[in-house]
């Protein structure tokens, strides 16, 4: 029998998943293991940068209106009565005619308001004492960083559900972030379904293969941010799996099967639906891979049916798990970034549904460029591994031809997009 | 006083670096520790993909000949005698007129050469035997999936140096690599100098600053594949600093420290060099920011002393010591990856120097743009948390418009160049 499933549009499918807002959490964590996790608060200036007034270059401080008599003609000669390294601050009133030595980043001393660069400066040993004698006149503020220049205590510097990168971590720990706020990491749980499927360490058996949906949707989760719990493979058993899903479901913020939501008469997940009582969201996509893609809803968890077919797997992840995974990571553009590009070779069959084509996003000569990353015959095996992106070509009856602009989805990208579609 | 140095290109100073080759190592680690790191060895087809002739579609496996006479007036009828599922083989040797109920991925029984899809057929029930009548004809091969079809035993399906995505995830595993061959990391040494640091969880005193080098360069170390050794803080005096970083060079592949290299009365790194008998490749770089960076080679071991300003620190980290931690991960592309963008804004502060731009590279219609991600006043402190790229400005009394062709490096990039420069 042939059940008859009524195909919506990725653009409804997936609006359908947003409508359900699940909340993100906050932990924190050292700063070191924030790297590659997404900030759960806004990071707001704790000080003005710099804090101080300080001396962007190796020199010397000095009070500006003592310099005005000085010329190429008329060096004037200044007393060093103390030294700064970075860190240190004075102790010594500057008086007229005084200088201090202060390296870079130092404080500027009480009373200076103006570095000479001490390439501008000769230095003297008179009697034991340090002098320094230079030939032109300084402004007031000549070369002094002022407090607050760069920021202001309470700016707002990094928005929260951005990716925590270097510079981020940087900035942490320059206003006192030794704990982040993080966005707590959303719990998947998966089972793979289908007796054909053998682990990757068994050795291979006639008319089975080795499970690899389950390792890669494994590293998609944890790409997009998530956590997995790995439940195993689920065998052809209706009772077993209902057992299963329903324990496992306490335990995660979203549940993906891959396999088992076709219309083969070993297809037993819309049956554990069904028995769950689960809202069943779609169970088929006007889209090619992935149109067997299900979804549904249970006490506010989802559950994910995905293709157990690699690439339709994938990308029923991509576009529809992720972006509940990045909401929960407080991502105000949880979708995978969306950008147009030059196409660089023909896509000659027509499809009616709309295609997710995985391509090699390139650059040449400052233009986006892709091209299919499974055409030849060993691509085709390899098509998910050089994919670095999502060609979407609209269904219908129309070849793409090279140098048509079309839409693409980035993979490898923190960015995102408010809503693609 | 101050020392004279005489700067060399950036070109030179990489081409310095990268005379000197570090190996890298081979480790095994688990499919799920793979992620995020670098392929060791070429990976290889363990077998045919197909590794058996198998249905693409759920339908009826049956012998091509038996359907000759098939058509809309001639409807056939076949009987079923058995079901596959994937995963199972036929146990029951097809004879004419007979079909086998076939599911998605499940292996040929012995005898058929072709299948038909569920939707063309109808199914009978005669007596209690099922029985399917269809009104088309077959052609040998018809909707088969055969052996090697996608892949040959032996082929090379993914080059070593290669980041492990997602996408190669699910190829490991479908190829039985339960354990994979990445690169060992490469141990990163680390020391800030600097009387002015404070670490994060310290409050703010008077002319000091936190240490935001360190958790950056850290950061910096771990995104370009590297493993971190933080050793601490390295205070002002030269004998300490000596011994400290004598024994470090013990323990690691590559020495970083952060400060100490310029020419201020406190700068200690020049003679620690100097005692250790250290090969100084250069230490001074026709760049801005940067310009101090100093690489010596001690006993095959790279000491890497860095500005302690906070941007030129990120910029050298970037342009000297990934292409060596690439390398030692068997990148053929260990650099910076290098595009070319269009500048988005006005750059008008010639510089003598080569100068590296703090940019955030975006995409519209179809184009690279580039805009300075440190602009405005906050942007100063946050520019490094906002760039993804960093643009590079040859030197010269030359400005820059927006709408200039420029060459950009990409920060967030696994796919690298082999020499940029």
């Amino acid at each position: 029998m042939v059940e008859s499933r009524k195909p919506i549009s990725i653009a409804q499918a997936v609006n359908k998943v947003m409508e359900y807002k699940l909340a993100g959490q906050v932990e924190w964590v050292s700063l070191e293991e924030s790297q590659h996790r997404f900030l759960a608060q806004d990071i707001t200036a704790t000080h003005d940068v710099p804090h101080f007034n300080r001396s962007p270059y190796d020199g010397f401080a000095l009070r500006s209106k003592d310099t005005i008599e000085a010329s190429v003609h008329g060096p004037l000669k200044f007393e060093v009565v103390e030294e700064l390294a970075a860190g240190m601050v004075s102790t010594v009133p500057v008086q007229q005619n005084q200088a201090v030595r202060i390296m870079t980043g130092a404080q500027m001393p009480a009373g200076c308001d103006a570095v000479i660069m001490l390439e501008l400066t000769k230095e003297l040993d008179i009697d034991g004492r340090k002098y320094i004698s230079f030939k032109r006149s300084l402004k007031e503020g000549e070369n002094v960083s002022f407090q607050g220049e760069d920021a202001r205590l309470g700016d707002i510097l990094v928005k929260k559900g951005a990716y925590i990168n270097p510079g981020i971590i940087g900035l942490l720990a320059t206003f006192g972030y030794a704990e982040v706020p993080v966005a707590v990491k959303p719990v998947i749980g998966l089972f793979a379904t289908g007796s054909e499927l053998l682990d990757a360490n068994e050795p291979l058996q006639p008319g089975k293969i080795r499970n690899s949906n389950s390792p890669a949707i494994s590293a998609q989760i944890r790409r997009a941010g998530g956590e997995v719990r790995y439940y195993g493979k689920l065998k052809d058993e209706f009772e077993t799996t209902y057992t299963a899903i329903s324990k496992a479901l306490e335990e995660v913020d979203l549940l993906i099967t891959t396999g088992g939501v076709s219309v083969g008469d070993f297809d037993l997940l819309p049956d554990v639906y069904q028995k769950l009582g689960a809202d069943v969201l779609f169970n088929k996509v006007a889209m090619r891979p992935g149109s067997v893609t299900t979804v549904a809803v249970y006490q506010n968890k989802f559950l994910f049916g995905l293709s157990g077919n690699p690439s339709a797997c994938y990308v029923g992840f991509e576009l529809f798990a992720r972006p509940i995974i990045r909401t929960m990571l407080f991502s105000e553009q949880p979708h995978l970034r969306k950008e147009t590009a030059q196409l660089a070779k023909d896509v000659l069959k027509p499809n009616p549904f709309t295609r997710l084509l995985r391509t090699q996003l390139y650059y040449e000569s400052s233009q986006l460029k892709v091209t299919p990353s499974g055409v030849d015959k060993s691509n085709i095996t390899t098509s998910l591994a050089g994919a670095n992106s999502l060609t979407v070509l609209p269904g219908g009856t129309r070849n793409f031809r090279s140098g048509d602009t079309v839409d693409i989805l980035l993979l490898e990208d923190q960015q995102g997009s408010k809503c693609p579609w």
